[in-house]
């Protein structure tokens, strides 16, 4: 098994980014990792964690690096000995499994889908991300990989998000719904109704149409949007975490007697923090490509790092690719009847 | 001035609804207050909150009520003595200068809009909801009144939603931003980039692209997209707040030490419901008809009644409408220029 890591990704990239593999390095000892990135500084980084001369670590230089200002485009055009573009091609020519990159999202998928492609008969690849709630998880896709989507890329990326809940998030019979602005068939826009028009013909575990309220509070394991949308979730959703976080603390600690409270429980504050920790599920997989890319997010800690490794490893060692080809051949006719309809 | 209330609509009508009520006389007593509802329950309910024999409420029967589980048309088509139909019949006729509801929010809006019709120039109305950040407050509209919008009425719910945050909110000079999958102009599907062109020539303060990090770090005053989107971002707050806030009560409750941790910084938590607290802000008018329909949550408390009450109110006093269609008609030239380009 070989990954790349775009060592160079990221807002604590290269720091966090070689802490992260130094964690994954332990428990996936057996993985071919290749770090993509300025070579002396992953040679100086590789001393710092203390990972120099394993022989399943090698380093592929790549001079440049796309900045989180720069275009999605700039990968393709300007920057072609960036980390990330070094890494897609890497995935390209299969010389590696999965890349990993905590870097300029837009670039990661423009980079992947431009050169992986997309797996046969599937149009579209979605960001699928795992949003941590009170009683587990759910997933969500198009989390922004794509906007202006038609029905038949959000069948896909219910299709899709069913195969990479159950073999990876571990949910054994993923309940998908499409979300909406109700939860009554009646709701929703033109996309969404025709896409809940679609699944609700499909031999899946379809449940309808989702609104925000169902969210949080386990009624749904894929959620499956348009990545406009599904962006404006996620960012809105680590934004009111972040505010109200940041809002306890701030009021916890405005006097002695809310302080010794705070620090009494302090336990239920360690715990909670562990229940809303993006970084406990890691990166996000594009799923729908013709290989494996991993999305981290941009503020990884060394822990999102090492999951999103993890991730990686369990989509190559599940075949979700292969899953999902074979999936989609069986629903084909089924969703094009549908279309046509 | 005279306001109409559904007494009926609410998941906790009529109880909450006339506590608001009574909340409200108490700081508005020069309104003239039309009840709507079952007669016999509106006086025993006047009896209980103490308000029997006043000059300025009035009872005003309607048999039906619309319920929760019915579609938006309902209102219209078979349940036309329903309490939020007759008071939209009144708000049509004038008999009110505005209406409240806690009910159906599809049936107000299917109702407000079929009877009163739009405002002058204005092609669709829009739900603006106000959102409570650590630093104040912003508005987003619309919160769900329409789907599949177009740049005209994105463009539009920006001009309304600068009023509405000016006059109502009290934020001088509002900052309006396009709500979308990043902030460089190059991002967005083709509603907001085309909105954001738009919005780019007009003489307001627009501040371009926000994404959802924007939404509750204090950046942003008016967000403006599409209902569908809206909805799904005001269902997901909601879920995620009532989600982190029983998480946390539920963490904070596991053992002795932590209940006496809480028990001691209880005022942390007192502080802290006041800010996540919709009810402070109160209902969220349905701006651009000619009238005004204020929609309050279904499970407002009677806090949330009164001030949706005050709302309406200051609508009213502020002339809203009127500045609406006089900053329409100043604008509309240019507007109609740039959706020709």
């Amino acid at each position: 098994m070989d990954i790349a890591i775009d060592v160079m990704g990221g807002d604590n990239a290269p720091t966090a980014v070689m802490d992260g593999l130094a964690l994954a390095y332990d428990l996936f000892p057996n993985v071919n990792y290749l770090l993509v990135g300025d070579e002396e500084v992953i040679k100086s980084e590789l001393v710092r964690v203390k990972l120099t001369g394993k022989e399943n670590i090698t380093i592929q230089h790549a001079s440049q690096v796309v900045e989180m200002s720069d275009p999605s485009t700039v990968a393709l055009r300007t920057k072609k000995d960036s980390s990330i573009t070094v890494s897609a091609n890497l995935m390209k020519k299969k010389t590696v499994d999965a890349i990993v990159s905590a870097g300029h999202t837009g670039a990661a998928v423009a980079s992947s889908v431009i050169k992986a492609r997309t797996l046969p008969g599937i149009e579209r690849p979605g960001i699928a991300t795992t949003f941590p709630t009170p009683s587990g998880a759910f997933v969500l896709l198009d989390a922004g990989a794509n906007v202006d989507s038609k029905p038949i890329h959000l069948v896909q990326f219910a299709i899709m998000g069913e195969i990479y809940a159950r073999e990876v998030v571990g949910i054994e019979k993923p309940r998908i719904g499409v979300l909406s602005n109700g939860e009554e068939d009646s709701k929703g826009n033109e996309l969404s109704k025709a896409t809940h028009k679609i699944l609700s013909s499909l031999p899946i575990n379809y449940i309808g149409n989702v609104e925000g309220h169902d969210l949080f509070e386990g009624h749904v394991d894929v959620v499956v949007c348009d990545g406009f949308v599904g962006n404006v979730v996620l960012k809105t959703c680590e934004s009111i975490a972040k505010s109200i976080t940041s809002t306890l603390k701030e009021l916890l600690t405005k006097n002695a007697l809310r302080k010794t409270g705070a620090l009494l429980a302090r336990n239920a504050f360690t715990d909670f923090k562990k229940i809303v920790d993006y970084a406990e599920y890691g990166g996000a997989p594009l799923v729908g490509i013709n290989g494996n890319c991993i999305i981290s997010h941009g503020s990884s800690s060394p822990k999102a790092i090492m999951n999103a490794i993890r991730v990686a490893t369990e989509l190559i060692n599940h075949h979700v690719n292969d899953l999902i080809v074979e999936r989609w051949e069986e629903l084909e006719v089924t969703v094009k009847e549908q279309l046509d309809s």
